[in-house]
């Protein structure tokens, strides 16, 4: 799956620190590698001006009106079961449809009104409102029940950010949802382009429409500390408050009874043959991190850190086999801060071995709390850590700091060194979470198991091709989404299947140039033979994580489509094979891909790599393939990124080839700076279909790869295949004859 | 000439901010691309730990010990005459002769002892001083009155920091100056091998040695702003305060008579036809931007600046046309800075043209002082302007400021906007120079004057090859000094030939593997026929700046010496054919010139390429092609780097191919993005030696690039060659057959 950018670097480049720019990076692997909404620009993807992050980490976020608004930690994630739909594999079709009657635009009024009336209550008092798509956990997939941008707007589209202010109501997305967006608003909504030129941010708008000193009003679970502090910052200039409004979300009382309840799915332990090492061991190896870095707790709040910590996995949101926790590591004890009713006996027994003890969900507030009244020196994430946990945490400190030591102020910034920690009193290292590079070191048992899924991947999609391609020649019409739907029967079929780790992308002719294309059963376009169809996909499996592309023409392609397709795969190959010295950034090789495009005037506007999770987040970080050229994380041996060059011409048709791979280290002649020189090992094994490539524009050695390529495919997956499946299998492997 | 660098980024990258960086790299070419000593890697190269620059640029730098500094300006540069011979064109022989005494060892206590009484002068008061290689304008050549560190410690290499305390003295410099370093101290002085394991900085150094809080002296001449800066930041942690000696420069008071004379050579105009815009357009575009920049008046420091600026070149350093000067420019008048005696009746008529007003060298502090009490917002480039200078001018605006409006400080940084500045009192505006950029766009004059100037060098290298390989073959022994003597020659024949644009690097066998290496006429090799040669050289002509690489064997390569070669070629070919779209920093096609040699296991510690001057220094900012992800400067059509990949087998061989290339734009079938695509023509047209190419690792592509370039080479230089040069060019011109 690919992750969208938006414009060069070059042009864009904000001021800010190297260090700021790699943990926002290196925290926020989503952040960083989507480009979603306003909000999360604002939070922290490098490359973007909208997020320049321009204050010291360690900067204090003050309550807006100072004490006053350290209420009690409120109670949104009831502890009352619900019966809690599973989410897991639900078909395309299904997913298309919209809970919150985006189109009854008879109801979007009767919304804005309940929200502008709640501005006025007393504990209140706002004159506008944010609401981001954000979960409290910086998530990709979010529960139904933290959808509130898309209630309170209509709009469902996976990026927005919506404002309310007391006269009118604007919602943010991106260029791929314009037309969704346009549909789905009621007249009361103004849409926000971005990215359109001269279309404000939401903070230059709001800076724009409200007269100066107003409250602006935001959930602060809902924005990381780092992108409240960045809004802190914008609306500023006009001399507005950021109010944090802890008690419950505006949105939440609004929705009232229909509002979902929060998921309360069931988490299973993920298996030791799986995950490689126990959870001892990774808590041993956090807790030297975090002696070194000087501090005494950390708190981790990204949902796959919590889930690959703990060497578990849950069902909370679709495509992510997560559960809504943060989780507590002290250097004696452990607190799992999780809906207890998600906790099976195998769990139970599990977390007890590890010494990992249960807290409710909403104790988190309160035991931060409690972590600065007993001195705790706490590493918090502010690229993924919610504003009101650190907000809640920095004004404790304080408050005890001052009662202790008349008003001393301790500030400890990222760089501090353990000498430097002689303070007794309580303080917050600010600084990337250390579990982001500990889990995208894949162990040998991670990489085993991301070879096995994928091998009954590759099997589960040669059957869906060899189906898909006999259907198309007998002229029976699948409309995009029926052909995803029909694939994830494929992959249901495979031993270990759970769910896709992403929203398939079926995309046929000019429906495969949208990026991120979300086909609709109502409206989507049937899959022929008179142009491209590309099929952007992946699965969760116990064992793995998957995401493939491939762009097949079921007829004769065109010329046109014949080059691009070629120089689309020399750039997937030049990836495939470059070797390149430790210590190379990722953004490095991303010429690689762009070169034979560029070559005849084409590019693509996104990310060439991003990093995927091992049974796990099919989006994470550090790592990428970018144009960002901020993001310095080097590669490392047992990483896995995505290989995904593509081009798309609007209106007509999109390309895009997609493998992923494994850094490895490569053996070679020489050695040269007596380091080490890395390479890539494919874990993909589907063909590539040949008919779209245009030979005279390949070298030699291009070719080879292919055939080579193709050989494999059939050694690893034909075992797995009968029938028509192996017979499409070995027609889709043969090499290509060189001349 | 290549540009040396240390460790890739990745390892290195300090925190610091994006601006700065770019500030940094625009503003300093030379420190940019060179890694020369601790003392310029202190200043501003990006990429190295030692140089992380952790202040504002408006940062105040305080005189360490009041107001008590700010003493009369100096003399140091004499306005008395001097005979002050021509540096130009003299051959390598006679270069590498040393004029200060450096091997005799019973003189370097004696300097020692008298620069220590000279600590405790009452006007003194020093513990240590710290003496630097470069002048007052950040130079990357110099005249020899201002080698005062080649003269306290007898070591002549170009690059180097001596530190002298009271009972130690100490030398750094770099890997490809230890030999000599060790040869050339006396005794007295310690060799610090900077980049060696576990050696110090000088400020660690410093740290170590001395007892806390004592106090450091530097003339604050040889120093930018930046650096010193950084310097004070890193002593103050040992409670250090930082002097600034502006009365006189302490080695100058040792050396006495025996000093040479600052140069006085007469300037020159540089023609129009040359030029391409007179010099009233050039001052009405960067009054333009002093205006849009919220100044008033700017301050010009960097030696080829004010040459460009003015159309005018001298010759007061070798390998660089440029005149020591000052240029302040105003709203309604200009200022040279400049020692009468060097201005012409030509020059003056030049000047008074273009409303140029000629001051006293020297008098530049008291016109510093005047512009600040006058109210002038002054743009200075902190990062080239030298620290004598922006201190004189922030004190005297704080003295300003305080007088008029009662200690109210007014600090503007480089963001500011016009509206923002409504100050009355003076200011600085501290950000890089804007002439940089504009030097480094070539206009059509320029870029003709380049193209002629690399013909006519083209022709005397043609002639110099067949020369040497006709005497090779004779068994005629040269060594690698004779050898670059009789280039010069040769260079000296064609028209328009003034000077030598670096000192030629002439390596055969293992020296080719020294980066820099200087050869010594005492004690260098004889050119042979059983091992590579490397030439690196370049011209200054009245129309160009020429810098090429050739690397040849006259007898029978190695297979390995094959392999490496070819794939030093294949990255020069892959820059050479780049295209890439406008917007794209250099550094992105660095990795282009590297692949072929990373798939082996090789590289090479330098830049890929550096950008150069025309008929001007042949190093200058502040593009480059390198691993320093830092430099976020854009190639840009019009802008000429060079193109060097390549390989150095330590004791054993040294292989590099440089060609010039322009930036420009290319005719594709698409445009992307609606933007501009660029590519580049090349400017050096000198065969490439087929023998050491290994025909099975060319592509056909690449064949035909060389059969390509070879024939381009033929037809644009044979016609100014006849006899045996116009043979030679013919065998080495003549097609691979491609099979």
């Amino acid at each position: 799956m690919i992750v969208l950018q938006a414009k060069p670097l070059s042009a864009l480049l904000p001021v800010r620190s190297a260090a700021m720019e790699a943990a926002a990076t290196a925290a926020s692997p989503l952040s960083a590698l989507f480009s979603r909404s306003p909000s999360s620009h604002l939070r922290s993807a490098p490359g973007f001006r909208l997020l320049a992050l321009s204050l010291p980490l360690a900067d204090e976020l003050r309550a807006p009106s100072g004490s006053a608004l350290l209420l009690p930690p409120r109670r949104f994630c009831v502890s009352a079961r619900s019966s809690g739909d599973q989410i897991v594999a639900r078909p395309s079709s299904e997913m298309r449809k919209n809970p919150f009657g985006g189109c009854d635009r008879g109801t979007g009024d009767e919304k804005l009104r309940a929200l502008r009336e709640l501005f006025s209550r007393p504990d209140v008092g706002i004159d506008a409102y944010i609401i981001p798509s954000q979960d409290a956990h910086q998530s990709e997939f979010i529960a139904e029940c933290f959808m509130r941008r898309a209630y309170i707007s209509g709009f469902t589209g996976s990026a927005g950010t919506a404002v309310v202010t007391k006269e009118n109501a604007a919602l943010w997305t991106d260029g791929r949802y314009f037309l969704q967006a346009e549909k789905q608003l009621s007249r009361d909504w103004i849409l926000m382009r971005s990215g359109n030129h001269g279309v404000p941010t939401t903070s230059e708008w709001l800076n724009d429409v409200l007269a100066p000193g107003c409250r602006i009003g935001i959930d602060p679970f809902l924005f990381s500390s780092n992108a409240a502090e960045e809004l802190k910052d914008e609306i500023s200039k006009k001399d507005h408050e950021l109010v944090f409004l802890y008690d419950y979300n505006l949105i939440d009382v609004i929705w009232g009874e229909s509002r979902p309840k929060p998921p309360i799915n069931p988490t299973r332990v993920h298996d030791i043959n799986y995950a490689g090492v126990d959870v001892s061991s990774k808590l041993f190896s956090l807790r030297s991190e975090l002696i070194e870095a000087g501090g005494s707790a950390i708190i981790i709040s990204m949902l796959d850190e919590v889930a690959w910590l703990l060497n578990m996995r849950g069902n909370d949101v679709p495509n992510s086999p997560v559960f809504y926790s943060y989780l507590l590591v002290e250097m004696n004890r452990v607190k799992l801060f999780i809906d207890n009713t998600k906790i099976t006996m195998e769990v139970k027994d599990h977390l007890t071995n590890a010494g990992v003890e249960l807290r409710p969900y909403e104790g988190i507030l309160p035991e931060i709390e409690r972590l600065a009244a007993s001195g705790a020196k706490l590493w918090l994430d502010p690229s993924s850590v919610n504003a009101a946990i650190v907000s809640i945490f920095k004004s404790a400190c304080e408050k005890h700091n001052r009662k202790t030591r008349k008003g001393e102020k301790k500030e400890v910034v990222a760089s501090i060194k353990n000498q430097d920690i002689q303070a007794e009193g309580p303080f917050g290292l600010y600084k990337v979470s250390p579990v982001t590079m500990a889990k995208a070191v894949k162990n040998r048992a991670e990489i085993e198991g991301m070879h096995n899924s994928h091998l009954r991947d590759a099997a589960a999609l040669a059957e869906f091709w060899a189906w898909l391609e006999e259907e198309i020649s007998k002229n029976i019409a699948y409309t995009e989404v029926e052909v995803a739907d029909k694939l994830l029967e494929f992959r249901k079929k495979q031993p270990g299947f759970l769910d896709t780790s992403f929203d398939t992308i079926s995309g046929y002719g000019a429906n495969g140039a949208i990026i991120h294309y979300n086909p609709n059963s109502e409206s989507c376009s049937v899959v022929g033979d008179k142009n491209l169809f590309l099929l952007d996909s992946g699965g969760q499996y116990v064992d793995g994580t998957t995401d493939i592309t491939r762009t097949v023409h079921f007829g004769e392609p065109s010329l046109r489509q014949k080059e691009c397709f070629t120089r689309v795969l020399q750039g997937h190959i030049a990836i495939d094979q470059a070797i390149f010295p430790e210590g190379t950034p990722g953004f490095v090789l991303d010429i690689l891909a762009r070169s034979p495009l560029w070559k005849i005037g084409l590019d693509y506007r996104h990310g060439t790599g991003h990093g995927v999770g091992a049974a796990l987040n099919v989006h994470e970080g550090p790592q990428s393939i970018s144009f960002r050229y901020g993001n310095m994380t080097a590669l490392q041996k047992g990483m896995i990124v995505s290989n995904e060059p593509g081009y798309y011409e609007d209106n007509s048709f999109g390309i895009r080839i997609e493998n992923l791979l494994i850094v490895k280290e490569v053996e070679l002649p020489n050695y040269y700076g007596g380091i080490g020189y890395l390479g890539f090992e494919k874990l993909t094994f589907v063909p590539i279909q040949n008919k779209l490539v245009d030979l005279s524009l390949l070298s030699h050695a291009e070719i080879n790869w292919l055939n080579d390529y193709h050989a494999q495919v059939w050694e690893k997956v034909s075992p797995m295949l009968d029938g028509g499946a192996r017979e499409w299998l070995w027609n889709n492997t043969r090499p290509i004859p060189q001349d």
